[in-house]
């Protein structure tokens, strides 16, 4: 059976070969003037974990593991950190047990047995997280993930009302896979679709395909089952409520700190037929922004509305390095979308786009496919592919990561200088130069949701420090210019300092009074959101 | 200077006139076949109260009162019940004290007051609910409500991000009046706008002007900021984030049990200029049901999109009674809705509906009004009004009361039949029989949120006991057919069984610990939401 690789983004296959590498040496090598040289990549049989300390007891041990490979995949998620960590064979504190319960019942066990004996408790979906997500705590005598990919069904369909009830361990794909023969879509791409899951997605609040209106996976959940130490929290299914504060709303975001999400039923969507597209060029990413910010507020709520600064734009969709792009798309199971795609492109151009009406795809005959054309696919490519790309130069020296952040619009160029200038000096200090770009991923008619990309050359063996200098930089910047410390990467450990300066004090005491009411032995993955 | 009428929805200048009650009563007369005798309205001078408990010290006194006025129009919401008791002059628990602080500060102070002799406070916005959320607990021995009407100002006005800072006391028409000026609308028109306040609606998650998409007021807060025994509660201003469970999401809906929402950062909006309106008629109401149900799903996201019953269709519009009607409405502040209307129609007319192309109105000339005509104006109307209407049955013996919840189309038509049988039977017992009808106030891609509306001639004397069995007659139904027991209308006193019901028993749980935490001398407006 294939095997996820213990340290790149992927497969064992997605790892890339020595050829690679060099190649990317040698690019790396002409770009920052250093020589670079393309070591090989590291094998599992390299790796001398510590000895489990504990055991599965005989009533779960048939789906409980010690395996090497298990435990190191489980040791870390796949932030720039984790993949330098564990290309560099560093597992000092992986965690002793990996379970694999293949029902809610398992999981209740596999969690009890953990309580009963203060075993730190780590629930794991997909495992991409770039924050520090899931990865084991200090301090413990045992620490057991409880892996949920064998929860992994859709395992109710209610067509009339476009909702599925799923567990909560099912990946991107296999969740298409199980909806696509029915006519249904949950239409929730983030990046790390592949490698990510259903529960990952509600227990972080993942962002999606929906660059407006509903952009989170909050407001696709219908209701959510979740095990916690005190018993099963389950909301009941409803299309809406005004009944006091949510109980979805406290488990989206929990980040595994009350219990493990098993099932939620989801509001699912037919298939899109009808699709237009558009990229509009504009003579600066602050023209752009204007553009971007009119469109989303007119409210006529486009798939997508991503804008790239003049740099992404060159790079990911090959414009001329001055303008910025707006990709616009609209798309829809029952409507034609000329229209809104017209409404839409009139707005962008009032506020100083240019597009070609040739290059504005409509596709008002079902079943034909726009997006992947032109400029608008190729960005699609170039996000899709990125992991991967990452895996490639990963301990090469290269300090290269994303950061994303949502601001309102009068704060938000305020933001972006002050952003780009942290990350710009954080970079000549540490990196000898640097780029950074930005793109917004989502937009709202209050503000942005901009992201992002930095890579410098740092010195080999040094990237972790010139990494947290960096991020540090960024985060203090994003905070004092009235940010959020994420919009879509979740908080883990490594947004949780800013995570609790942008949170209301009195607020984190809720928190931590939930936390200590539901999981008084404080064993739900410990470390991570807030501190106790 | 006007006052509130201490017991009847409005103003003094709005309770009824005698003869207004002699016409109602002889049309009840007539309609019920017994006699009803048109009793006098109370008079505040008959009103005998006790004598308040404690008395606020000198720091604060200035902004106390212990006026009888004051006190009995604090002592109630404007629920059926509520109505009933005041028009009888029962006023058993009357607070003790109103407070008028005049800024938060105030407010501060009248709370550590409280919270130090351990007396039970109260937030007050405007005084419209329905479910007993404002009214004073027993058990305590002293009650202070705390009247946010003097913090009635916008504060700030930030038009790129089209979002205001506004004061929680100010009530809607304020509201709108300050926004206006600068070409805004915050656009939450729920039935108690004249009497209800910005803090009042977050409080309880109150249900406004759209009817599908952006429903509850949830989705225009972009911040809170609300005094709690522990401090300063306030949330950072973002379009949107994911960082961890979002602190917004607990003051939704937190009926003053953590504090008093003393202002709140909203969305707001460009008055719209744009409108389109029709009403399209359905042979029978699950036809109508279909027809909004598709148009939800289709996601043009119409403004209004109200399905009313043909018992409704007949009273509000003057339809034939065997036809229901679907109001749809379109409206923006930069696009023609034509098209949209058009495409809705469409989909409208496909699932079987019927609508003359002239009464089908767009507006695409900016200003002018529509929505006012026809069967749609009729609707509005009706709706506007009803309140002052139940004034003038008031204590006449009728029993008449709205519910309403939410639920997925696949449970819709078995939780319509079995609440309306519910009613029903509990008026053939109580109520000698009576009428019940029902609209969707608003629609989901995955289920209405049904209205009902009922009335009955109840024994005179007997209405609070014939208005509780039907109450409980019809939450229950809700309960058991998969419903919310409110989707707008809150939870307070009324409520609470069936929200505990509803509740993840662990999220309740975690309510409780909460309030601990942030209350931990429970006096924050003791018994509703929750049990302690």
């Amino acid at each position: 059976m294939a095997k996820r690789s213990f340290w790149a983004w992927g497969m064992e296959k997605d790892e890339p070969t020595l050829e690679q590498r060099r190649e990317k040496a040698a690019a790396l090598s002409a770009q920052y003037g250093v020589a670079v040289e393309a070591t090989p990549v590291p094998k599992i049989a390299d790796l001398n974990l510590r000895k489990p300390r504990i055991s599965a007891p005989p009533s779960i041990s048939a789906y409980c593991s010690t395996d090497t490979h298990e435990r190191a995949v489980h040791s870390y998620g796949r932030s720039f950190t984790d993949r330098i960590k564990a290309f560099n064979l560093q597992f000092p504190n992986p965690p002793d047990v990996v379970a694999f319960p293949r029902n809610e019942h398992e999981v209740e066990r596999v969690m009890h047995w953990c309580w009963g004996e203060g075993y730190a408790v780590i629930p794991y979906g997909g495992g991409s997280s770039t924050v520090g997500g899931i990865e084991p705590p200090e301090n413990f005598d045992g620490v057991v993930t409880i892996d949920l990919g064998a929860l992994n069904q859709v395992l109710e369909i209610d067509e009339l009302s476009r909702s599925a009830l799923i567990q909560a361990g099912v990946y991107g794909p296999a969740l298409e896979d199980q909806l696509r023969p029915h006519g249904f879509t949950l239409r929730h791409f983030p990046q790390s679709f592949e490698f990510s899951t259903l529960g990952g997605w509600i227990a972080t609040r993942s962002g999606g395909h929906y660059a407006t209106n509903h952009t989170h996976i909050d407001d696709f959940v219908e209701s959510t089952r979740m095990v916690t130490p005190m018993g099963i929290w389950e909301s009941r299914r409803l299309p809406g409520s005004g009944a006091g504060p949510s109980p979805d709303r406290l488990v989206l975001g929990s980040e595994g700190t009350l219990g493990i999400i098993t099932e939620a039923w989801m509001r699912i969507q037919v298939r899109p037929k009808f699709r237009a597209s558009a990229g509009v060029a504009f003579p600066s990413f602050e023209a752009g922004a204007g553009g971007a910010r009119q469109v989303v507020q007119s409210k006529l709520w486009p798939a997508n509305c991503r804008l790239l600064d003049p740099d992404e734009a060159a790079t990911a969709a090959g414009l001329d390095g001055a303008h910025a792009l707006l990709v616009i798309g609209f798309e829809s199971s029952d409507l034609p979308q000329g229209e809104f795609m017209r409404q839409a492109v009139a707005i962008a151009r009032d506020a100083g786009g240019t597009v070609d009406d040739d290059s504005i795809i409509i596709s008002d005959e079902p079943g034909r496919t726009t997006g992947r054309e032109g400029s608008v696919g190729a960005w699609r490519d170039s996000f899709i592919n990125a992991p991967y790309q990452r895996n490639i130069s990963t301990g090469l020296g290269l300090v290269e990561d994303t950061l994303e952040t949502a601001v309102t619009w009068d704060q938000w160029p305020r933001l972006d200088a002050a952003v780009r200038q942290a990350i710009q000096e954080a970079m000549d200090r540490s990196c000898r130069g640097g780029t950074v770009t930005c793109r917004f991923t989502h937009v709202y008619p209050d503000g942005p949701a901009p992201y992002f990309t930095f890579a410098g050359f740092g010195r080999r063996g040094g990237e972790l420090e010139a990494h947290q200098e960096i991020k540090k930089a960024a985060s203090e910047a994003i905070m004092a210019s009235g940010g959020t410390i994420t919009h879509h990467h979740a908080v883990g450990r490594l947004h949780k300092p800013w995570y609790q300066e942008e949170s209301p004090d009195v607020f984190l005491e809720v928190l931590r009074a939930a936390k200590r009411r539901v999981d008084d032995r404080g064993v739900m993955n410990p470390g991570v959101l807030f501190d106790p």
